[in-house]
């Protein structure tokens, strides 16, 4: 058995049996192991950024790692992005980045560049595996580590995958998480009430932490917010709903105005996105103290579920009821495209939230929609909503995907449009057409930089000349219309949905 | 003045006029001043690889560095490929990647990452400005540092940008290649003759180091060879005709048999591109010994000219003649592409080169075209030609850019086809479309790794579904056509070049 034999078949038996690829020549022997391995899955992507955003997806929605097969320090940049942002989901993912031969290294060959360097960057395990014999049980370390919700990143030089002799190897069963001690929920419990506010992120937004946390908030009059960004919220009718934290800071100041206990529950303490000229960047009020009922990692919602049964076992969780907007007619709006999406939103549907400005409206119109899940940009590198669709996708084949993606963010990783064809994927892109990068607009204001200056404003615009995202989709062979009226996404909404198979709507919305 | 006025001011003053910028938040002052200094121009990319690509393309025509804008370490990590490519040419750069303000570092923003280790990978200098009173000297420091043949990547803080109390800095005028001893002229001219090459790489293929160098072999019967991938070479009629070394390692093998002496020029010793199994990586014939005529940097073509008036004074380089192919007619394939390209390449032409595969027969179609510059893949990482193409036009608006490009290449940096139709650039493109990774079926063999397996060699295809380039680029802006034959292709190719701005050519090449 040759290395590269070893690396597939020991991910497979770890439970990692979907690699999103983009391989090169040093690649090429893992490339004909899949052959030897069929049970494990290639999915072909045409850029490294959407392998990795699907991988973030697709264990988003599983809770295990796919793999990404990536080529050498080049093949890593191009994924760095989406692995930023799966490093801030606290995604398990496994990397296996080729390498040149051991015995090429010291020649400075064109393509040879600083992987291990580049890959610390985004990932909480890196390794070099460097010994064909070696190399199984680097793999199922690799699969251990990830399991831990983190990036790992296996760095495969091409001889070690090449040459014979390698074994596969175990991997441990999963740990639990660690459990939080009972005098730490005894001492939450002694600060719940009015002024205190339960900060929820990680497992604690799925639906059986949410009802423990509304169980508490019902019992007890604690206040609930999720952070900015989960990386997987559970919502819709018959669940609780709980506010994210405002992007702007004074949004995010008003939702925490009059706390004076903060508990971190799966999420740390938020602070703004950027900083502002005469900003403090925390966002807490003076004299507010913080808790930590769980860490990130630790269950945290076993410590909600104990903390529900101290304080208010008896107590009814508040629910969402199930509720649709009416479909809205006319101009086609933000508000309009939120409402069509609330209206027509599919039973057990993955909602990929990168709407950036034009997704203001999206909670209250979706909050009594059938329960769904909803996926959020959880680093800010934008161009991950693309991707991140494609792997939830290949995760849940037989759930809708609904992928609400910005125009200027959707450039960044447009080529996963592709891979949804490729595959047949059940995606349907709403693409938010307003023409321009409108979050700087905003945000050029915010900094205090507004001059209304015109090479300033001409960087924010999208405009000139018009981007086609039909042609673009077609081009890629995903079809696709465009609706410039509330009726006609609509229409072309509910068709998309009822046909299986990846669809693009290109939604022209007032210019940003 | 605040940071970023100073900043720009700064690049505008040192002869850094040309930014390729993909702005966020953290860079809203830098695009803010550009209102104040409207001698930097702004070239607007979609994408982060597209603008590092770009500003590259820019320097290896003008010898001098365009600045690139970044958002944090998500956004230089988009550009990292292209950098990569960029430290191969050895092209000065400034990379401007604006960050989290001083204040907000700790706080550990959702955006928060190590860009310092992201930047330490592709550049020769990296510094974190860290106070406005010396952002201007910092922005100095990067120039010259770039001018030395280097990414240089300097990292702005959004306070420093945004604070006053900052000043412009003088950047010292640019410092001469250093000279080759005479000493290391004269060994090198004791060891020409018929078994003895001159391996050529940086300036010396630019037309006077290869006149030089052919007067020199023309005097000395010394042979000439140049790197594989150089960032520019001057070729066509009127120009001596230098063979690049071949990829394949029994190819350069070849070209290597029976040298005695290797004379570096500008270049580094010659190595495989990848390893492959049981082959060594070195080139080189057994006893084969290496003398330096010019390490990369140092003044290359003094050295050559001084050898070739110390060896050959009065001998006469060969020259290539005025010649071209025969317009193909009937099937389009690799030969007819090159030949339809050979003969209607324009006058002062540059080609940007990343056909891969499907570029085998260009070198000996074009020869005798018109003189040209021909700028190829460095590094290795795909997704160059387009950006590059973008730079090279920005650099040089009255010369006609022609951009023959591989398609699974292509779909790396699409977006590259945007800016080409936003900023009007004369630049013709033409997708080498085999539906296929073709070389990576070439290199499945090479490793030894063909099984023919079904599931392999679904890695390699881009068939399913077909790419339409046309579509890809008219969504973009760029009129697009299909040619499906060489008649079509030749037509196509001349219209194209007849008008001004963007264009691109579908060209339907048998499966790879």
């Amino acid at each position: 058995m040759n290395g590269a034999q070893a690396v597939i078949r020991t991910l497979v038996d770890g439970g990692v049996d979907v690699c999103f690829a983009n391989p090169g020549t040093s690649e090429m022997h893992f490339v004909a192991a899949l052959d030897d391995v069929p049970e494990m899955r290639a999915v072909l992507t045409l850029f490294e950024g959407v392998a990795t955003g699907a991988a973030d997806g697709y264990a988003r929605m599983t809770g295990s790692p796919a793999a990404t097969l990536l080529h050498l320090g080049p093949g890593l940049g191009n994924g760095i992005a989406n692995l930023h942002n799966a490093r801030r989901a606290r995604t398990p993912l496994v990397n296996v980045i080729g390498d040149h031969a051991l015995t090429h290294k010291r020649l400075d060959a064109p393509l040879e560049s600083d992987i291990d360097a580049l890959a610390g960057t985004v990932s909480g395990w890196v390794r070099r595996s460097l010994a064909t014999s070696e190399v199984g049980a680097d793999t199922a370390d690799a699969i251990a580590a990830a399991a831990r919700g983190q990036v790992a990143s296996l760095v495969l030089p091409a001889d070690v995958s090449w040459s014979d002799g390698a074994a596969v190897a175990a991997v441990p069963s999963r740990r639990p998480a660690p459990q939080v001690p009972a005098s730490v929920v005894e001492e939450v419990a002694g600060v719940l009430g009015g002024s205190t506010l339960l900060f929820l992120g990680g497992d604690a937004v799925l639906e059986p932490g949410l009802r423990a946390a509304a169980q508490v908030a019902a019992g007890t009059g604690t206040r609930l917010l999720s952070q900015r960004s989960p990386a997987r919220m559970q919502r819709g009718a018959g669940r609780p709903d709980v506010l994210k934290l405002p992007y702007p800071p004074e949004g995010a100041r008003k939702q925490l105005d009059g706390v004076e206990h903060l508990v971190l529950v799966g999420a740390v303490e938020p602070v703004a996105f950027f900083g502002y000229p005469g900003m403090d960047g925390r966002l807490l009020p003076e004299g507010c103290s913080v808790h930590v009922l769980a860490a990130p990692g630790e269950d945290a919602v076993a410590a909600l579920q104990a903390l529900a049964e101290s304080t208010a076992p008896d107590a009814t969780p508040e629910l969402a009821e199930a509720r649709r907007p009416d479909l809205p007619t006319g101009e086609l709006d933000i508000k309009a495209l939120a409402e069509v999406v609330g209206a027509l939103l599919p039973e057990r549907a993955i909602v990929v939230d990168e709407a950036l400005t034009s997704g203001y409206f999206l909670p209250m119109a979706t909050v009594g929609a059938p329960a769904h899940d909803w996926l959020t940009l959880t680093g800010g590198a934008i161009g991950q909503g693309m991707p991140v669709a494609v792997g939830a996708a290949v995760a849940c084949p037989d759930r809708p995907v609904v992928s609400l993606q910005a125009d200027g963010s959707a450039m960044y990783t447009i080529q996963a449009l592709w891979t949804q064809a490729r595959e047949g994927l059940d995606v349907t892109t709403v693409i938010c057409d307003n023409s321009a990068y409108a979050i700087l607009a905003s945000e050029l204001e915010s900094v205090g930089a507004a001059g209304g200056g015109e090479r300033a404003g001409k960087l924010l615009d999208l405009g000139g000349p018009a981007l086609d995202f039909v042609a673009l989709a077609t081009g890629m062979g995903v079809p696709a219309t465009r609706a410039t009226t509330a009726e006609e996404l609509a229409e072309q909404f509910r068709a998309a949905l009822a046909e299986p198979g990846p669809h693009l709507i290109d939604a022209v919305l007032p210019r940003g």
